[in-house]
């Protein structure tokens, strides 16, 4: 380390969208522990959480951020200069609209300023930045930090290849010698790779700095990374001071050593985790069928929740393989979890006879039984308190072969976005003991077949009928169907799923493009 | 009539979105009819069909909307000038962005040009434009027909008020005399006011033509208007040639003659019948329970679909008043409708001994009637072809007391945005005979007393528990529960509702703040 070497610390912090006290009280934890770095820097919108979205036409909230923001600037005066993120009114008029900036402030010695407004408001997907925040009109300079000329930018204007504007060109142009980017960029499959080609594209020392933790739908994975090679953990909170030493840094490729399977299943681990921590449950519930999407989405719910908190019921209709039971009973062993079975042969009769053969039997039959099993779930739900996991997978929510109110039924929906064939390579994973002390629940109990034989083994089947086996190859139709939702292409079985798939609950978003609040289809069309 | 004159129609047309051959084919019949006027005006997008939202991503939709458009441009020839909405590749770049502009062509002697570029892209409540179009950057002149500079406008360019851009301000400047402006403005309480208000503004003669219809939770209106006093039919189609004549018209107050509750019932009615149709539906069936939600919900489906379509199930359990099962039943003759009834003690009986006192008392207990009662509505459905209709109200689902995957099922919702207090109202309206006449189907069966006296004069109740009243006055509740969405103020009732409101159907919008995808509220929030 030279005299013109600069410590600059990362905070990779878990916000709550809306939790002021809480968030203030994580960027002072982490910027005590960074008190010898020259900066230090938070991720996008650190004071509100991201993204609080029509919490933004709340003026009282709106003032509260404004006046934590300042009173955070008040209280870190004796710490190094600190940037983090915010907003601030723009001034603007704009109809029915809260006009604000999303704003990078610079706070050193008990004040604070603007150090960038964001220009680039990304509008697709789960995004809908222009909803609430009016873009920059312009780049704003460098600011010196420890004799550095670093140009600051958030989130999506690193990301400006296919846009006019290129604030990363700009910050180069005034001098910028290396660049900050503050940002609240989500999970999904492959997204490493994208950070990093435009991270590149500047040619100039580069610090990503990314939020960690999940929100609704939303699972931020943090992973942010110096482009000399530094990386900070994924899917975790991180404070760490990183050197970066006089002049260019060598351009190295920060690959990630985590298999694609592995980086999924921690994001579904934190996704149904922070769904639970930040709404204040501890207990969650699931259906155990003996099936792969269920058997998966216990091992996600055991892992994020620990087994004590997780409860699988097994509902055995007159159709049901004892196996499947046995095998369900087993992996609630394997996993540490509660397992109850409660057969519903009881209920299915009483149904039928108060319905009727015309109004029991057919497809009709097969969703009273996927109803009566949410009735039973939900029972424990209320009951027990907590909430219901919904084990839906991708494939079939696209096939629309699922029953709404059935097993569409679920406050969470961990693999609603993994296809079919991913369900499948999640859970050989899971068995092949690679993960074996990564994990902080599950991987410690056993090292191989978590998840019993019968199970990956089987052909898939639903079990609502007599000699049942589901009437696709999923091998073969599982990337079909991703191909679908990404062209987003009119198919009537696609069509008739979209009232169903409207009325789901959180889809954990972890692919281009999930169901959910980021596909904006009308049910209504031709 | 002098010789300045002039002859212009207006096309209120219902279309469909991404129906191009029955949009071209609703353009045409009424191109046809009005083959005498000078120039015919249609409203917003009216080839595709508005709002047709992330079809836009689908390049084959865009390019078959495009040739449509040309195609009608060219088979227009032998007719009067036609102004008709449709979109157009900006030639912008933005990242994951159609790029489009949202265009009025003007088409003429078998061509076609854009008149117009809209400018105000509303991306409040239900509007999201900026996530497919750009905006265009100045306003485009006058066009000149039979003598006279129209100033072409698109929708939100005339709600220009609270915006930096003016583009009636500009058109008049440029020399018009006159402006036409096409829409696709959905109904809500009270919006007409806002449209003449914006009408008048320019102080020029002005020519609102909307789109009339629903698709999904939107209910565009109709009721286009001339500032002159003359004004199409509102909720229907209509083609209508005016005359404007010679120089300014006299500004008068286009008001509508039509009550609150009728202009709120007609827009339900609209909303379910278009639902129906559109999703190529005949058949509906909704519980009746003898309470006033489901008996008005009832009126609306019988008079948007024929009673023949609609078939009212009681659901009688244990803690149901004989009588309220009776006045289900005269509701449901006074209306023509289809009625049974069919007890739920049994399938209660069989869950309750399955699930055992623990899970199936208190509170759990009641939403296990009302998703048994899910089960009978859903095997209807299931057995007979067609939709649920939700009986929920706005205050209700204000205030989370209703049963997720229970009383919340259903496809559609026609009083998810109708406080309790309205719903009343409509009660009353429909029971006070000032409908005759009016209305299609049941409006001509009975002059008053519709749905029956025991239902509007008793106490709110759930009838979930022995002697249960509901806990609110909600003459009082109501009004205050609109406050509370529309200021979107934090609230623990609010809030513990949120995951079910998620996972609603089609609320049907009528009110400045509806539950649904124009309201984008964190689950996950402190």
């Amino acid at each position: 380390m030279t005299e013109n070497d600069m410590k600059l610390a990362i905070a990779q912090i878990n916000t709550t969208v809306g939790d002021l006290e809480g968030n203030i009280s994580r960027i002072l934890d982490a910027a005590e522990k960074a008190k010898d770095a020259d900066l230090i820097v938070f991720p996008e919108m650190t004071v509100p959480g991201y993204p609080p979205r029509d919490m933004l036409y709340d003026t009282s909230f709106v003032e509260a951020v404004q006046t934590a923001t300042l009173d955070l600037s008040r209280r870190t005066g004796h710490l190094p200069p600190l940037l983090v993120g915010s907003f601030a009114p723009s001034g603007e008029k704009h109809y029915q609209h809260p006009s604000l900036h999303n704003v990078a402030y610079l706070m050193k010695g008990g004040e604070m300023r603007v150090a960038q407004i964001k220009q680039l408001l990304p509008v697709y997907d789960v995004f809908f930045e222009p909803r609430w925040f009016v873009p920059g009109r312009k780049t704003m300079p460098p600011i010196e930090i420890a004799g550095r000329n670093i140009g600051v930018m958030l989130c999506e204007d690193m990301w400006d290849e296919e846009y006019p504007t290129h604030p990363g060109a700009e910050l180069k142009a005034m001098g910028a010698e290396m660049l900050v980017v503050m940002s609240a960029s989500p999970f999904r499959k492959g997204i490493g790779e994208g950070r990093l080609y435009h991270a590149k594209r500047q040619d100039l020392p580069l610090v990503f700095v990314n939020l960690v933790g999940a929100t609704d739908e939303l699972i931020f994975d943090g992973g942010s990374f110096v482009l000399n090679g530094d990386r900070l953990r994924r899917f975790e909170e991180e404070a760490r001071v990183l050197t970066m030493d006089d002049g260019r840094q060598a351009m190295s490729h920060v690959s990630s050593s985590i298999a694609a399977e592995e980086d999924l299943f921690r994001a579904l681990v934190l996704g149904v985790r922070d769904f639970a921590r930040k709404n204040g449950m501890k207990k969650a519930y699931l259906g155990l069928s003996g099936g792969i999407d269920s058997s998966v989405a216990a091992v996600i719910a055991a892992e994020a929740l620990g087994g004590e908190n997780v409860t699988g019921v097994a509902i055995p209709s007159r159709f049901t393989d004892s196996q499947s039971t046995e095998s369900a009973r087993e992996l609630a062993r394997n996993l540490g979890i509660k397992f109850e079975s409660l057969p519903l042969e009881k209920m299915h009769e009483a149904a039928e006879q108060a319905l009727g053969a015309e109004r029991s039997g057919g497809v009709s039959g097969e969703n009273i039984q996927a109803r009566l099993r949410m009735i039973v779930l939900t029972s424990y739900v209320n009951s027990g308190g907590g909430f219901l996991i919904n084990t839906s997978n991708k494939t079939e929510l696209t096939l629309g072969y699922s029953t709404l109110y059935g097993d569409m039924a679920g406050a969470v929906s961990p693999l609603g976005d993994v296809t079919k064939a991913e369900v499948m390579g999640l859970a050989r994973w899971i068995n092949s003991g690679l993960n074996v002390g990564r994990l902080q629940n599950v991987g410690r109990l056993q090292v191989e077949g978590l998840i019993p034989g019968f199970v990956v083994e089987r052909a898939p089947t639903a079990e609502l009928r007599e000699g049942q086996a589901d009437p696709f190859d999923y091998e073969v139709v599982s990337p079909q169907m991703e191909e679908m939702v990404l062209a987003d292409q009119a198919n009537a079985m696609m069509r008739s799923g979209e009232h169903k798939r409207w009325q789901m609950g959180v889809v954990l978003k972890v692919s281009g493009r999930s169901f959910g609040r980021g596909r904006m289809f009308p049910i209504t069309r031709r």
